[in-house]
């Protein structure tokens, strides 16, 4: 495999790549053109070439890509194999939500524990997973070399828990808060999942759509 | 307001703007230059620039910006003011999740209903939040003109839910099912909360690092 540095959007792609796959192989497809593939995704043949290119060769010219090892080689490059060890931090509606319906296992993530300030959550399970003090945390992530947090907690805390969990030396962060936790230049790795950027930049296309058809529709009446 | 077709990571960079700015406001802030906000957010001061002026003129040159104006231009283009009515499709975890937790009226969206097929649920309300069972969602789709649907039903119906939320005339979509509702080339506004690709992300990023970090240490020790 190259070793380059690849660009965010193509990494932001690949997901959408194998979930497209897995889709089509749950059809009982075999092989896939990128032709096939743009159709499916909207996106054109040769992005699609280049995508996979950067990663080395998934496929042969004229032959199309074997789903399954076009999938398997995809989720290779996204670490799917590497079952890295996930805690979560804070079991309020999403921390649950994750808990109940998110299957971590199914992309090679491993959750292995939760923690959280709520006496009457301490010491159970949620599928299968066991909800630990916070004050356990330290003793937790030094133990079980712990990859990734999952940061669920009230975003009047974020900062000062995301400052914590860095300490404890986890150095990757799935942030569920509405708060900016990475500062400028550290090298902490942090995924954002803030529901409200995107809302606004569907708000935002609403309104350009809206706008350009009240647009048109004053040119047609002139 | 300029109306020049933006381009996405613009449009995606501007909540995050907006965040830093409620959160100097909060501070007392009146004034921010491109210099600070640049140190607040990992940006360049001319990316910063060139990012405020797709929309015209935001600030003055050496005087830095207003945080207040600043803030409520940027709202503004979001489309914060529109007021658009949204509809929440599914109350799982995911759903109640947003129903309890995510302010949508901070964002200038009003949530207006919910719909289930969950019997013990419909009737309810939650957190001022009416339910309504998924029959009466024709009927109140025409009536109330709804925005924006918030898809958080199965992933198995997930599309089967979206081809009738579009054909009842919804054509923005906040898409929290791990599904591609949106068929290539449509109309259809779709923003995606794919919480599998960014965990992919992730884990990319973390298997990337490591690769860095191991390379680096066998260099180390030749």
């Amino acid at each position: 495999m190259k070793k380059v540095k690849i660009s965010n959007n193509v990494i932001r792609r690949m997901p959408r790549y194998l979930r497209k796959l897995d889709e089509l192989r749950a059809k009982g497809l075999n092989r896939v053109s990128s032709a096939e593939l743009s159709r499916e995704l909207g996106l054109t043949p040769s992005q699609i070439r280049q995508d996979f290119s950067c990663f080395g060769e998934f496929g042969q010219q004229g032959y199309g890509y074997n789903v399954d090892s076009l999938r398997d080689s995809i989720a290779l490059v996204l670490g799917a194999d590497r079952a890295y060890k996930a805690i979560l931090v804070g079991i309020g509606n999403i921390g649950r939500a994750l808990m109940d319906n998110f299957c971590f296992a199914e992309w090679g993530i491993e959750l292995v524990a939760a923690f959280d300030v709520d006496v009457s959550a301490i010491g159970t399970s949620r599928n299968g997973v066991p909800v630990y003090s916070a004050e356990e945390l330290y003793d937790y992530t030094v133990k079980k070399q712990v990859d990734i947090a999952v940061l669920a907690v009230p975003g009047a805390v974020a900062r000062d828990v995301a400052r914590n969990l860095t300490e404890l030396g986890i150095d990757a962060i799935w942030n569920f808060t509405n708060v900016d936790i990475k500062e400028p230049y550290s090298d902490l790795i942090v995924e954002n999942m803030h529901f409200s950027d995107s809302l606004m930049a569907l708000s935002y296309y609403i309104t350009e759509r809206n706008e350009l058809m009240a647009r048109r529709e004053a040119v047609g009446n002139e």
